[in-house]
């Protein structure tokens, strides 16, 4: 059982990993927005992670790891509410994995839960009304997220193609998923007052840049674990050129993000060398256990100047993403599934094709439940604060106190 | 020796773990606080970890783990000043402990003794004299701490009773031994200028919401080790159960929080929800290794509810607690102690009588030592800062600077 | 295949907790600057990490840990362009080192490169153009520092020398290489205008103490691994004993540094307790693994003396170290390496003999090399900011945008 000690040691250990990530999202997020709705987003991150968490326990892990029924297609199976350790002699039962116990599957998958939901909250915030976001939380966290993982990594149907689809830690099962609700969204809910004035876009800064350079740092850190986890166990081999290839695609998208961007519009813009880091962190995700140093770089690098091409994009489209995580999550998430098609040791024409029916699997039902989801509040409860609120920020008037209620400048 | 390479190794990333808990408090101190008092607390909290942990190098871990001589029934031992490593032929003996080596054993107890005093810092923060607080830690993390915790930790009386009191990672050896210390000092201190005027009680807002919220996150990590190491041991079983339940019931202590807190105060309170996170985790801590998921999530909730009615008791008894760390962790800590004989694997009776004896024998002797301690600093050098530094702030007052001192808004 | 295991997990978390560092480095930098050079120091940090990483990747690993060729006199070798894995039938070859994977050395080592250059960064804030900064941190931590490593940990000269220098986690190897060219280039940068008027030093006070102290409890946390991982294995007794001498280290120069500063300055100096924490981390480094705890606590007593008298003896010399970079890195990283000749396992004169050897060594090299490529980039290109930018900050006049842009004070 040694072995068991050390694999499950290094999924725990993933696991604050993953864990430690809301707290960059969360940086990352108020960094890049205005002070007046810093509140709204610290409040919408912790309820996400908590509220995250204990869905995750009463219904998400025996949606995502059901017992397919026949007849269920391998799209959606449902083992029963909360937990039911598997027990031997009333002891939890060790041969569970080799790679880890019962509730280490369980935590480790649920940290990872969340981090859909939190996609959105960065791209709607600043102007989506709380009662709605916290519906849609509950119910994208609770039941989309975990059937669409069910398809892969619960062994459902895209699992079975004849090639099967290949997700290693999650760049469309995780950062697409949230970056289809987070379009569909921001389209449904419209640009920030002043975003868009005679067809022209105005940028509207952050307010704590420092913060959201610690949140990529962060990020970065977590993503140790995040891919790290993903392999299951501590394999040598296998964990650490993961870890390899993770932070040279980070490396490479920051780089080639910023390259790009200060060709294309003549300045040193911190941002964008960040939302690259990102992009290539999202990009290599899907075969991070598969790509030599070069590939990671490769697609580092093309996720980060993926990451310039796509915020230009989603500007002239008029949708407002105030901190890049379409660009960052869904752009860079479909790209890093198809590249394992491309690259890697998985890389033929049939592994692309698998790819993109996942791709377009999840497109399709992501897009349509959170547009169902969405619509449905928009043309019942409304989605979007008042145009008085928005102004005043979300701080006050959602919840009436704001994030710094007390700084002072020095005389 | 190799299940002991690897037990080891996850006592030190415990020990890292519980280490960073320290910029968890700190930023949750400073966050909840006002501006001009910020660098005295962050002051107050650097000299805690590193005092605190020479005091246990030189007298603090030999009083927490003692030879107990016959007729100290079991109450004080000390063992002499300094480590002594167990060596076999000069070289550590490493049949020490099949959970860790010496070295691990102190460093993870080591980052333990620091956070009762943190505790107290939070409470007495905005007017109480650097000078006295700094005594006043000395003493009680170098002497009150570890005998304190010797009565349990270090096989003392509450080990030995017949049915011996259990705590498996402080919510009474840590916490209730800061909560306790904490309600005697600002009872001795008395309220802030402005807290409560006319029979009424004066909200006093924090300056740094941000960073509050991301010390909860970072103390919501540092508890992977601080009830994760608290197995003393890489045990798979053992710990893994204790993450999940620690991170149900922090998940379930935040959304009860937020729940009771916006019933009855018709609010989103963030903060009432990041305390309330902080409720469950100390609530949980007493029993992490005991608990089903649904015990935790229990136990949380409960703690989560707690700390909102705890913090309006405070408040009606005309006292004055800053963060809120008397709600958090001696009503939670207590609690959580209780619960061990209420749920999970130990509950019965005769052990929910032996808890109660151990939280009345740690009230008797940490209400008695503290107020000792701080009575005599009140009636001799004073503890408090004079009306006009503390209308000035701490920071100008004690330190002569600020925490911000260049801080400049944007034209 | 077991131990390779576990000791391979050490060493990935390790990596991930250097990686960390430097976000404790980036937060401390910013911390004790001018807000108006924030987002510059901000920009400077995550180029660094991403371009160091991708260097060593190309060039430094292999410049690193090359095959020294007959008549290199272990001065400099390469071992070619990239990572070429040694393989076995397709398979990397675990036998290549019992305590990591190939993949894990070269990660653990890169995460090293690129702190020397963070260590300029730092002194050189608030004047220093961003384009010379950027071509000197090229070929700084992409040759230099690689070669000065070669000579030590690559097994070139200085490793052959009769009593081999000894240099156990970077003292000199990282803190040095990066202290020399900090000095070097301060002294051809010139003060911030303002710091030094009619023979008198004024104080510039930076913007956000918070921050810097998070920062120094983040890189002491980053430490762990650090220190832990230059073990390069998971080895029980050495790992644990070396994170309680790091540990009693920090804590023991963050209080004689306080203790110092106060006798000398009468006041309650954070700043000078948190770089005395980081002097006392600088001066374990050298010997972490050959030390007592006493040992520990003694050199870090001095390396805490030795921040404050070094500090002031910079400042008389009208070198302007922003942030204390020198005083820290290059001071207490001479100090921790002569200390392995006079405390601990190998204490004697001929090792004494031996560190000052390797002192000189990297002070020759280090001061030589850093003087040809700032010197250079000076006459040429020029590496000051003009008068005007200097006085309007570095963010609007290299980035055009400030790192708060949004911030407002409440009513």
């Amino acid at each position: 059982m040694d072995i068991l000690t050390v694999n499950n040691l290094w999924m725990m250990i993933c696991t604050a990993l993953v864990f430690i990530m809301h707290l960059g999202f969360t940086f990352l997020e108020i960094g890049l927005t205005r002070q007046k709705n810093t509140l709204n987003i610290l409040f919408k991150n912790i309820f996400i992670i908590t509220v995250g968490l204990l869905l995750y326990f009463l219904i998400g892990f025996n949606l995502m790891y059901p017992n397919f029924g026949e007849g269920s297609f391998g799209i959606i199976g449902f083992s029963g509410v909360g937990l039911t350790p598997p027990l031997t002699n009333n002891v939890l039962d060790l041969t569970y994995n080799n790679g880890f116990t019962f509730w280490t599957d369980f935590l480790f998958q649920g940290m990872f839960a969340a981090t859909a939901a939190t996609i959105v909250s960065g791209a709607v915030a600043e102007r989506m009304k709380l009662g709605p976001f916290i519906i849609f939380t509950v119910i994208y966290v609770g039941f989309v997220y975990p059937i669409a993982g069910s398809w892969k990594w619960g062994k459902g149907f895209l699992e079975n193609l004849e090639t099967p689809f290949y997700d290693f830690a999650g760049s469309t099962l995780v950062h697409s998923v949230g970056g289809w609700a987070a379009i569909i969204a921001i389209w449904l809910l419209g640009p920030r007052i002043g975003k868009f004035k005679n067809n022209q876009s105005f940028a509207i800064p952050g307010h704590n840049i420092p913060l959201a350079t610690a949140g990529v740092l962060i990020l970065w850190f977590g993503w140790f674990g995040f891919n790290g986890g993903s392999v299951l166990s501590a394999d040598p081999t296998k964990t650490s050129l993961t870890l390899v290839t993770t932070c040279l695609a980070a490396a490479s998208g920051g780089v080639f993000s910023f390259i790009s961007s200060s060709i294309i519009y003549k300045n040193y813009d911190l941002t964008m060398f960040l939302n690259g880091i990102l992009g290539g962190l999202v990009g290599i995700t899907a075969g991070a256990d598969l790509m030599s140093p070069t590939n990671a770089i490769i697609i580092g690098a093309i996720a980060g100047i993926l990451v310039v091409l796509a915020v230009a994009l989603i500007d002239t489209c008029k949708l407002d993403d105030p901190v890049g995580a379409i660009a960052v999550h869904l752009f860079c998430g479909i790209w890093g599934t198809l590249a394992v098609g491309i690259f890697g040791d998985l890389a033929s024409l049939n592994q692309f094709v698998s790819q993109l029916i996942g791709v377009i699997a999840y497109a399709l039902f992501c897009i349509s439940t959170s547009f169902i989801i969405i619509y449905t509040l928009k043309k019942t409860i409304g989605i979007r604060v008042s145009e008085k609120d928005e102004l005043k920020g979300l701080d006050k008037s959602e919840h009436g106190i704001s994030a710094y209620p007390e700084f002072r400048l020095n005389e």
